[in-house]
């Protein structure tokens, strides 16, 4: 099985004003990881067409699966499905399903499908949908891009629904040693060359911010052993440097 | 005086992984805000030096500044000195005025300068500093490329040291107005007829995640007293559906 890679396309003016902070990319990241695929790249572009089809262009050519959040409510100011439909050079129709189950959500709840409402269903034509367990309107699926929802609860409720959709990559293990008080640059060559003494492991760095400080080592494998023995001998290292290794992350994180 | 323009990546494996939570773009985002700066596009890529490459690459050919965070520190896994120089096709070389920081601010603590944090002073040929005053270990301005530290906290602090070298743009002027429990979709022709009647206007719709639910209506403009009208209109229409409008954003937000 060969590694499965994605991207993220995050859309929306209030993610690069500051208004509103992103909190897909990092969710997604956490999620793709447990599922064994591996996020390549993320973005973020403001609601402006010829940007969203350039970078969706891009990232659809490039890795398995890409996924887009943001832009496809009800107000004119989400034009996520017309780029969307342009990336793909196909016309922006009503999807007969998506007006169905628009419609259900709304008269089940007593409240009248308004233009706008119906506006929801206007998507790039010969799309499947994504369903959407929290506030009914869906999202689409076209070839290797899920098109979804920005707003987080709804994001992670659609990403339930497609999991079975996609295919899992190789598994990576990944084991952590922290300690507390070490500044990294005074065990980046103990680290070094544990990495290069052992085969197929990847060991990465993170330094604590905050008052504390300290350094996260972090080891990557495809096999749990050499994760656990890479960890064992950057501990000792940290150990020899007078420091007390911690299994895992800071505690606490 | 044009529109002022921006882009960052952010560099790290750990932001792709789901093991970080990038908190980098959102507080450039409003900090570029505050300064009439538009950031445009945010990117996230691997530590992985052709993805680097290509991102910058393509960044800094459109946008007025590009500023890069993470991948600068002493470890193995800190390329982005080496990448910033294949983009731009330099070398990488030791920068004297650079070592001669990191060796003051670890010679001021005690602290012998071992070869890892020597390495902290490659960089690409022909670099200006960007001053650390967190940590000594600078950054470096390239052209119109800043490159920075993915540590929250001391990207902050060279933020604050570069803050005079950027070119401010036009102001925009942002009201917002908020109505707990009004579903977008049933004012989304009403914020688009407000749009559409003031000239220089530009209006954001935002529902609010979580439990009480609503909408908050941004409104963006050269002129306070354009953003100040459309407020009053949309606060209006929220008021003719039955809705209480609150200045501003949601309260506590």
């Amino acid at each position: 099985m060969s590694e499965k890679t994605a991207a993220i396309l995050a859309i929306g003016d209030e993610l690069l004003s500051g208004r509103t902070r992103d909190a897909n990319i990092g969710y997604l990241a956490g999620w793709l990881t447990e599922r064994a695929i591996a996020l390549k790249e993320a973005r973020i572009v403001a609601d402006d067409e010829p940007a969203i089809v350039e970078a969706l262009n891009a990232l659809r050519a490039r890795y398995d699966y890409v996924f887009t959040s943001g832009g496809i409510g009800p107000t004119h100011d989400d034009i996520t499905y017309a780029a969307v439909a342009a990336a793909f050079g196909r016309k922006v129709v009503e999807h007969p399903m998506a007006i169905g189950l628009i419609r259900a959500w709304y008269e089940a709840r007593g409240e009248e499908v308004t233009p706008a409402r119906r506006r929801m269903a206007l998507m790039p034509a010969g799309a499947e949908l994504v369903l959407n367990p929290v506030t009914g309107a869906p999202g689409v699926k076209i070839e290797n891009v899920f098109v979804m929802a920005g707003v987080p609860s709804i994001f992670k409720g659609m990403l339930n629904a497609i999991e079975t959709a996609l295919e899992r990559g190789v598994l990576i293990h990944a084991r952590a040693v922290t300690a507390i008080g070490l500044p990294e640059s005074r065990i980046a060559e103990q680290i070094l060359a544990v990495q290069s003494a052992l085969n197929g492991v990847t060991l990465g760095s993170y330094p604590i911010d905050g008052d504390e400080k300290g350094v996260t080592i972090v080891a990557r494998s495809s096999t749990a052993s050499t994760a656990d023995a890479a960890i064992a001998s950057v501990a000792a290292a940290m150990r020899a440097l007078g420091f007390d290794p911690v299994e895992g992350e800071r505690p606490g994180r």
